[in-house]
Formats: structure tokens, C-alpha cells, sequence
């Protein structure tokens, strides 16, 4: 099962708001964590960019169910909510798409990686939205 | 195991700052909505406060691990996490504290109660916190 984003709170993604990611912990406590954001509208696919060996890293892996909440920084009350699953997670790509995010939140073309840092672009679907004050 | 707020970062969870908390759903996977926030300062205790039926009540129990993030309203990248288990769950002092909570968030003084909604105090004692520009 998929759904899609309605086109009228796509900017919720597509704009500069941060979205909160929760994962299941290896012991099946929850986790959470501000994240930096993006939409692929042709593919319908939320994206992510992380770093290999972090936490919120080690609990993503294809299959794996993840929970998405997106305020817009203008007004709160006008929200997004997304259920999904990881579909895929690649080093291809993820470079390039650390230095968009980087222009897209701090204006920045490259986004400054640490030493030996490697960038994973973190592909999910959709599976259940909830939106409120749209 | 407990760990307290450092004073430092107090005014995150006091401030006018939302909070995302996730939860786990029945079926394993992660849940995760923004809410109101408070803290209780010589208990060391998060303090939310939720309408008995709701989706994310309905994942709240006495010893349910809760995540909890929240960014700074004036700057993304100061940042509080909060790994809790929730400690109690009581309607007493419910109502007056969401009044107390729309005061803070709302600038109302008295939350505008559906027909028959119940309020629910939710106590959640910190395990793990962690920091980030502070």
C-alpha cells in the first residue's frame, strides 16, 4: 500500500521545515530526531540524508517502519504526520543530495563532511499520512 | 536509572517550544506527533497532557519508553532528546494543567474542552538525554 502527499501540503516538505524521525531501537524502544527533509514528487518518496555509524543510522535498514511529524515553521498548528517504510538506502547519490539539502536549509552549495564521513541517501514510502490545520 | 535536565537546557522544555514524542504502536512500529510540553523542575519529570482515545494515548501505558525531541523555536540547531518511560498517567490536575498549558502555548487561559473530552496527565521520567548546540 502507498499514498501519496496531497499537492497542497507538499510544501511542508519541499520548504525548509524540519522533519522529527522516529525509529525502533534495537530493543524496541523508540527513537527520535530532527532531520533535515525532502521530497521526490515523481517517485512519491520522502528522503533523508544520513551519516554511516549514526544511531538513528543503525535502526534504518530496508523494510524498516518509520514515523515522520513535520510542523510549518510559520505555524504550528498546520502539521503533517507520515507512516512509511524504508525502500532504500544508497551511498549513490547521497553526496550530491547532502549538498541540496544544505543549500535548501543553510544556504551553504557544499555541505562540510567530516573526515572519512560518508553521506546515505535514505529513500521511504509513504504508507499512512495524517495532516491537521490544511 | 534517572538523569536530570541540565539546568542549561531547562528552558527548552519550558520555553514555548512544541515536542515531537514517539511512541510504539501495537503492531511495533514508531508513532510520532508533535504536542505540548512542560516540566516539572523539583521532580524531574516531562509533563504532557493528552485527550483519553487518541492514537498516541492509546500507546501510553504505565513503563511505555517514550522519545521525545525539541528544537529551540529560535534556533533549529540547539536541540534537547529525550529517551523516558512513562511513570503515571492520571486525570487528576489533568484540567488544570492543560489550562496551564494553553497559558504558556496559547496565551488563553482556559483550553476549550470538546463535549465529554477527558484529560490525562502524563508523567514521563528521563533516562537518557541528549544535547546539541547548547
Amino acid at each position: 500500500m502507498e499514498m501519496s502527499i496531497p499537492e497542497s501540503i507538499q510544501d511542508l516538505l519541499l520548504g525548509k521545515n524540519f522533519a522529527h524521525v522516529a525509529t525502533i531501537n534495537p530493543d524496541g524502544s523508540p527513537q527520535v530526531t530532527p532531520v533535515w527533509i525532502d521530497y521526490d514528487k515523481a517517485k512519491n518518496e520522502i528522503l533523508m540524508n544520513t551519516a554511516k555509524g549514526r544511531k538513528k543510522t543503525r535502526n534504518m535498514f530496508k523494510g524498516a517502519k518509520v514515523a515522520i511529524s513535520i510542523q510549518d515553521q510559520n505555524n504550528p498548528y498546520r502539521y503533517l504526520g507520515i507512516q512509511g517504510e524504508i525502500i532504500d538506502l544508497t551511498e549513490t547519490g547521497a553526496k550530491e543530495h547532502i549538498n541540496k539539502l544544505s543549500m535548501k536549509y543553510m544556504e551553504r552549495a557544499i555541505y562540510p563532511l567530516s573526515e572519512g564521513e560518508i553521506r546515505i541517501l535514505i529513500k521511504i514510502k509513504p504508507i499512512y499520512i495524517h495532516t491537521m490545520g490544511n
